[in-house]
């Protein structure tokens, strides 16, 4: 039974938290006069002493104890006898859980924010490194369009610098104090809820106790937005994985981010990517085991709650993991860039700069579409590349065509041409990286 | 095949938005001078016809044709002749049909947006006319403390607003132009993407192509927002399930909204309150769906991503039925407040306020605990209610009892003794609505 | 990085199955002639000192070995020596781990079904004395029909019931036996998987390597049918949550089971119910996170299974401690037979009866429910029970009522005629009692 | 609020299976006694001319009937009169939709075990077709050991034939009747559930009223089998995808199972692969949307469940679907011998094979690995193949070398010499396509 309904195995993780927030709440009922000064000084003591034991390791938590609370106000009235029996008036294990919890996740959103900007950083580094390098632009895992490399890897810091967004976005409805709201009720006790919030550095304080000690939502929306950092690195993972085949060999691991068996010590296998895709799913199942928690759970606090923390936690614990193991392990990549301009060359991807062509000479779409079309099957059927095209060939399909055409038809002339904003152009692509600099060192 | 790889039979609900953006395409077009301001005309001209027949159910979507862009510009061409192949100049199906969900999503959650509102000015409504209902506050669904009705209900109208909140901030993330990314590397064509976004309302336009026409985060995070929305009402629901029972007896349904059997006419089902708490797995279900869908996705656009529209349409219907039924619904239930004072005076719901008279008068919290405790254990054991007891009662107990903390017992007067910010007392919760009502206005 | 690849942190937990697995192989590798007889005795004496040694909490697991495998086989070398380095001869650690979770998961569903029973058998007691036990029973948590508390019970009982038989058949799928399909394409030593699949008690041995490198459907299937058994666990606890409450009054959880507080010890707080309510979300996220791991993997073997064990393992722990608490918390359970009595004599709950009884005269099925509501209309007009009318009060609405009829208007009566098979009469639950112990026995 | 709580949208679909469950039902009323035979009679005549109606497509459903039992019950008693209002005697629409969305199902089971066979079958036939094509296997999507691309195939049999088990096990579960449970306490007319369960074709009738109102459990069980196999679908996609990459090249799609664009009619996106790797997340999401409902549900029937059915026929028509498509795709596929033959001669994946000639001529495993990769590692270094390698290089190495030797360095030797059981020698591919064979004539 005890073993069932402990929470101190896993919720001893907040003891940090749970003294930050005691400290704040002994010294404002000190202000208030609720408590004498003096008891306020004694308590102060003895939590300090306590954090500085468990900084040391050196804290023994008791499961018969229950929970991190309950183990740290027993300890405290041992060290400094009944004063501690003082620190938990005007409040309840409602909206202290709920306050040590908040506490966590804010301080966890903003690691968490570090490292999603030092993998932005990382991946950047390298986009620096290939502005010049050619490679195909994949739809449907097929070779469609030349890209450089630099435009396909700022696609991922787009979606990390949404993620960083998100994450803010979320925090404001972290950083609201619930203490205060007491089992549920509030209190009848004169407190000052604003000058603890001051003191914790919340931007709030929450409006209504039933709901505060009920409220579970930010942690879901931090999960959520876990989740789809998790869903960014798990496309970013199926990349490499599939550039680091022979049949791609568009990148080289690191050898400390992929194992090479004993027996054939050429091999490489992705570890790193293979795993973080794994633990993608990790993270979704967290996120659906709390939303089915606080599924139909009727009003306040209810014993369902507690199963709140585990999935935080391993969810916290996860994506700090495969962030951090990215952000050491990007700039450490090998991209092989020649590998990447012969398969650029080939599978006639500058099949759009054609047909664009014709456009721009005043052809319909759906027209130089057709054309384009036909000239390209030709050549399969004659075993050409476009770049082995000459004037004559295309002209057979279509009197608009000038020798100016055949210029287009290499990939990095493909590259160049595509110089709408956001598009693929070098010039387009300097740009981008410019931006998120400026915005990265916000 | 054709039927299992066919997706106008679902996404011909975009058509209205896939004319839109064409028709700003298509003005953007003429004036950059890539196609003649002729044919934007007649191109204009054409989509308005087919806008007209859509809107009157006079439009035929082909299944043969696959899909609703193709539906739509082969209509056209039928109509205005080769000027219509001139539509899709400088566009691709990956970006048109992410332009086509951005547009869809930013009105329904504006529409979405409108709802919430409307569900949290009737539950606001009736909270202002339940400011001096007392009744049980639970927490374990156990009788804790007592409370205000408009207490307990505003804890919702709280939820519903961090639900506005955080939809509002997906907004931001829904309305960003994808259209000029092309097929996934821009274009060659000197097109102008920023007066395409001011002419749709768009905030900014997409800086990265690639990821621009495979993201859909959006999506993800709108449906995440969505399943809070339904976890709210799955909760809001559950108490009403529960109140409308014989055992609790709180709340009568309207008639409208729950179903009598033709055999026991007395009986009331809650039809809403129960189809709505069920409906939240289909949400839930859905970002479960969306989730599955972009993991491991490598870029950029994959087939795999037609699949996104299914799960976003049903989250929209659902979400708006169940918050348009909840906004009629609500004004019209009637709350039994002698069933909930009489539960009130009950259960010993005022014990917290017996020891926080003890600690006001010095007492340490946890001694003040053990007293209470033992005052009502022997009143339990004596058959009593607190209000039952005299202050010689309380004196046996502890000599810091005056007479005054008699009038502490009452349901009432403990109601109105939380008036710590954010509390039950009918100050408190008069500031709460005064608080909401403003941001209700905005 | 090593802290982000190791897994002995957790797969530690197979050792013993790693062991029995392991000494079942060399026994063949030396049956076969493949390794010397004398070093398969040389390995047998080293993996039994290291059992010994893990089973007494004296073996040191080192992450730097990176999972359980690699940490034994190391120790087994550096305690036999050179002869430790034939045991892995003709398997690689892809059909090694295989075979350790099979092993695993067949003793950890063997217990399950174990606690699934003992948990049958706890209700199963108490349905016992409750045979002649009457409460309402609900639909749409309104009360419907009179029932047996017994029946009502047995539901669960079938529920686990099924229960049974879906892990029996999912233990079909895992016991099957991997080992001996190397790294995916077998071996070209001669090695015998037959006999040791006889020896490990396995039913059949895997029919193609590289499926079977590859397979977790079993441990999916486990975890699905875990994820039903936490369905029904929270289905029971969510009753048990109600039946606690003030209003319904059906039950008294024992004290070890239900936390007072220090302030209100009379109120009995859920715990195990509602713990066990939240913990179906873990395992419901288990599920989702395993489902997502495999969805989209190439064959064979890819890192991204190594991220299978912690929701394994965690769907394990969950549904063995929360089968554990039930199964000891049932029998302890007090049924409060007045209050559900009570209960079930009120609201028209046999007016069902009176509309079977004109059926049983002739009336057809839609007239006699007419008049059956006009009846209960009347009744409630006028603010009678069912049990309060007249054989006068019913004629006036139809001829066809004799006295007799009136016999039926009592709840005990109500459910001694419903006996139909599977019904609540006293007749049918004690039948199904009977046949549900005769299962119990097997 | 109607469109918010009907059902008939959807339901309809049950539509023949309420009229088959209802013509038993009357069939039993009347070989009861308890309604005249010669409402039987009309009833029956009735009911198959409302069928008839329903299968020309010449039945309308109205809304404000609600479901799809109440549009049949009424338009019954329009047709024949006062009799059609005899037909729900003894029963109650909680049992009524039980039988119904059971039948349905059990038809559907049936359905998609002939197409998983189906698909087996073609998977079969290209294996059959491939008993000697040389593959690349792979682990961590490396290249690791030649292997059969028969061998290859046959895994994914062996998975839908396990889904195939899975699904029968489920059936079992599925084939119960739950008619004559009444609302949820059976009733006392004299009804015979056995010759109904007869009738219908039923295995087994269920054992407890109130169970078998609320009991889903069959519907999860069905969706979790169709979420395994999507998963299993989805792998293959994901290899089909990539095998129909330039990169790889393993594999042409037919024409009718991947669009070519306009542009570049050489390139054929993997449509189908592609849109069942995506409704991998439908067939999940409609699992997950299943486990919410029923958390927490209490006795007996509410009005969640209604929500079951969207997600059962979702998950029907995907998973048809998609076996559907995939056993008509396969016979059409065309595997590139050639590209897969060289892949297999290169990446020094017959490393193990040398490793165990080591082992067979007596050196431990743990040595010969060691050996063995030295030999791998110099033959890198001089861009060697395994195949280039002399006698003489390998003596270098280990004394233990003879000539024998080098023919076991070809991808072909390898693959026979792997004839362990399970293994990809033609010995045992031959033998698993034997016993496959055998089973899917059953």
């Amino acid at each position: 039974m005890e073993k069932f309904t402990e929470s101190v195995s896993f919720d001893c993780r907040l003891a940090p938290y749970d003294i930050e927030g005691s400290m704040a709440h002994a010294r404002m009922l000190g202000r208030q006069g609720i408590i004498p000064k003096s008891d306020v000084t004694r308590i102060l003591g003895g939590l300090k002493s306590i954090l500085s034991d468990i900084e040391r390791g050196k804290f023994r938590f008791r499961q018969e104890l229950e929970d991190v609370h309950m183990n740290i106000e027993h300890e405290l009235i041992k060290r400094i006898g009944p004063a501690g029996g003082r620190l938990h008036t005007a409040r309840s294990r409602n909206d202290q859980v709920a306050l040590d919890l908040r506490l966590y996740l804010r301080a966890e959103t903003d690691n968490i924010l570090g490292l999603v900007r030092s993998l932005e950083r990382a991946i950047v580094g390298q986009a620096e490194k290939h502005l010049e390098t050619v490679m195909p632009g994949y739809t449907h895992l097929q070779r469609a369009q030349p890209v450089l490399l630099a435009h396909h890897l700022l696609a991922y810091v787009e979606m990390l610098e949404r993620d960083r967004e998100r994450l803010t976005d979320a925090r404001k409805r972290i950083n609201v104090l619930p203490l205060g709201s007491g089992a549920m009720a509030g209190t009848s006790l004169k407190i000052d809820r604003r000058s603890v919030a001051k003191e914790l550095g919340f931007g709030s304080v929450s409006a209504n106790s039933m709901d505060s000690v009920s409220d579970r939502d930010f942690a879901l929306e931090f999960c959520f937005a876990a989740g789809l950092i998790m869903a960014h690195l798990s496309r970013l993972s199926e990349e490499l994985v599939l550039w680091n085949t022979e049949e791609f060999g568009f990148v080289s691991l690191p050898d400390a981010y992929a194992t090479g068996s004993s027996i054939m010590p050429q091999k490489k296998n992705p570890d790193v990517p293979g795993l973080t895709r794994g633990k993608t799913g990790r993270v979704y199942g967290n996120l659906m085991a709390l939303l089915t928690i606080v599924k139909g759970l009727p009003m306040t606090y209810n014993r369902d709650l507690q199963e709140d923390k585990p999935p935080v936690f391993d969810t916290v614990d996860t994506v700090k993991g495969a962030l951090g193991v990215y952000a050491e392990m990007f700039p450490r990549l090998k991209f092989e860039k020649k590998r990447m301009a012969d398969a650029a060359a080939r599978a006639y991807s500058t099949a759009t700069d054609l047909a664009e062509y014709l456009v721009g000479r005043g052809m319909p779409f759906r027209e130089a579409h057709g054309v384009t079309g036909r000239i390209v099957a030709q050549a399969v059927a004659e075993g050409k590349q476009l770049g082995d095209l000459t004037i004559a060939d295309l002209r057979k399909h279509s009197g608009l065509f000038k020798p100016e055409v055949l210029k287009r038809l290499g990939a990095g002339a493909s590259v160049d041409s595509r110089n709408s904003e956001g598009g693929t152009s070098g010039r387009q692509v300097a740009l981008q990286l410019r931006r998120i600099k400026a915005k990265l060192k916000k």
